[in-house]
């Protein structure tokens, strides 16, 4: 019945890269830290402590500057030094400042959409941190909303949805996460793209059944997906 | 012309009790590095490293607790001990965990104005820990609209106003701070009052003229300010 009429798009990893900056961020904690014990147990440990602190913190660079400090001080075993400490901090400064590297073709994608649709960000992670990266990104005037969500899951999928006026068959969301842009919106009857990027948080995996599959679309690139638009879901939205 | 139709609450010391945490903790955070510095060199370090990380970090408690632990990094001298630094990081953990404390006659005041005007919460900090503590506060549901925001400035409400579609006549702000929750909105032609809270962070301290305190209403106690509304803002209002 309804035809699509809002398309949100998440923005690390989507619209901007993201993840390899964390990476690049854990790779130097790991040189800086090889005095203290091995890359195993580092790594290990990083990926404990910042399980359990993502209930705490939340998503964001703040809080995994938190997590690689507290890492940090459990594997040092008190010979941990403050000028350590200094690093680690001046690490996360210059990932909250560092430039917008946006996906290839975006601002092509976003230029065509938005004459046609009407366009969201919805992304979860620090606010002022986002704020600051849809602001470095220029890609603000695209948007008529930008949710910024401390979690991306049905509920709080329910809630914007509900705060816009928009129907879940009218919405679809575009991201590279399973567990944060496809599955709950699929699971609220929306209509979900996948743009899976080269590397995804670990604590982002989930595994998905060849059945599941069918229930969204994957494109290997965000330039694929204003072409494909109208023969799969405009005439869906018709019949 | 207008009659006030939004009231809008700051939520950390006008709602709940938040200033006297950030106090406790920083006084066990003296204690802690007293075999490093003396209390002078802490405080004024404390305080630099807080100004120069507001913009990069934002507010809230993982920003507070990054720039204790620079600040320890700093006065410590390459002698801050890794368990040092694990116990600064459990002391922010718990303060995200700290109970609410509502401030007297909250609930009072809340369900008396919500049955004559839309009650929204605005405040600042990071997402995760206001809706946290707004949870926690059982508060939510006196409320039509939640706003967190990054920065309480003409900007962020002119935003807030726009997108709820509030004229800043129609509009009042409480809070207990002059510089994000009164002269803003005064800038902007809205109402506001000033519950001052016992302390204020140094942050957000600003100094005003007599003159200017004409243009809001100060209060020594959320609990006047239901039966002041009718004489000075609706009366006003009918003009």
């Amino acid at each position: 019945m309804e035809r699509i009429r809002v398309i949100a798009f998440d923005a690390d990893d989507t619209l901007w890269v993201n993840e390899p900056i964390f990476r690049g961020v854990k790779a130097e904690f790991m040189t800086l830290l090889e005095k203290y014990a091995d890359a195993k147990t580092i790594q290990e440990r990083l990926l404990a402590v910042e399980r359990e602190n993502i209930g705490v913190f939340g998503y964001g660079v703040k809080g995994f500057l938190l997590s690689l400090i507290e890492t940090a001080a459990q594997v040092s075993q008190e010979r941990l030094s403050g000028a350590d400490i200094q690093k680690l901090i001046a690490l996360g400064k210059e990932m909250l400042a560092s430039p917008v590297e946006l996906m290839d073709g975006v601002e092509a994608v976003l230029e065509d959409l938005c004459r046609r649709y009407s366009l969201m960000i919805i992304t979860k992670g620090d606010l002022l941190d986002q704020e600051s990266k849809i602001a470095r990104s220029k890609l603000a005037p695209y948007f008529d909303k930008i949710e910024i969500l401390s979690e991306k899951d049905e509920t709080a999928y329910d809630r914007v949805l509900s705060t816009h006026g928009v129907g879940p068959r009218e919405f679809m969301m575009v991201g590279n996460s399973l567990r944060s842009d496809v599955l709950p919106v699929v699971n609220l009857g929306g209509h979900a793209v996948h743009v899976p990027f080269a590397t995804t948080w670990a604590h982002e995996q989930v595994a998905v059944s060849a059945m599941d599959q069918s229930l969204w679309l994957t494109l290997s690139h965000l330039g694929e997906l204003p072409p494909c638009l109208p023969q799969r879901f405009s005439l869906a939205g018709k019949s």
